[in-house]
């Protein structure tokens, strides 16, 4: 299974199957999770992530290939956004390429449910929109 | 919940999150159903799918509305093409979009499931290079 690790700053853009599969995948799911505009009950514009990034990026792709082995994918890509990640904006995306659909649907879930247990990035505070303007300015 | 379904001769293409959703939904989950280049042991080049178009709508559509009420859902919706789909490109698409990721990932798995067991759509017949040819000339 091969797996590619993103850590970025930038906004994530969705990829697609990579062309190379086409023929062998007859799976490709993908999630994306963004920031809404409440946490902890307030009303919020941002968030800021923070990452252990040689360390989160070390963890990531060993709990992935670990679930590899029951959950036998093709390909698996993630992409996390660090920093302050706006309101409506995705904080992270992940696609999962596999020959059938439950092997995809079972590895991406349960990465998740992983990624938030035991993986170090954090988020680090949620903004509301006078603090964004001046974490932006920083 | 929203709902959208569509069938298509068209090739697919993934949509993004409804711009509308920006602030009140944290995850969107989207999956491809992809044609293999192998159906039975035997290798292919498309598969033509057939449809009774209206009462597939009808009954996707009442699959997810009740799916919906176990796992509440902002928006889904569901691309379904028919016709002669090469081996690369996707026989179905869907993006459902949660406020968390649980119901999201739990209605796409099930709507899945259901829908090769309920649903009036079907694998017509695999074709080989040559069947393909005389298929697209039709």
């Amino acid at each position: 299974m091969e797996i590619e690790i993103q850590l970025t700053t930038e906004p994530i853009a969705r990829e697609p199957l990579p062309p190379k599969l086409a023929g062998s995948a007859g799976a490709w799911a993908e999630f994306m999770g963004i920031v809404r505009d409440e946490e902890d009950q307030r009303t919020i514009t941002a968030l800021e992530y923070e990452a252990y990034v040689p360390m989160a990026e070390r963890e990531m792709r060993r709990i992935l290939a670990n679930l590899g082995t029951a959950r036998p994918c093709l390909y698996v890509r993630v992409i996390h956004r660090i920093g302050v990640v706006p309101v409506g904006e995705a904080a992270i995306w992940i696609g999962v390429a596999a020959v059938h659909r439950t092997e995809a649907f079972a590895l991406l879930a349960e990465f998740m449910d992983r990624l938030k247990q035991d993986v170090p990035i954090w988020k680090l505070r949620a903004l509301n929109a006078e603090e964004r303007e001046g974490a932006e300015l920083l």
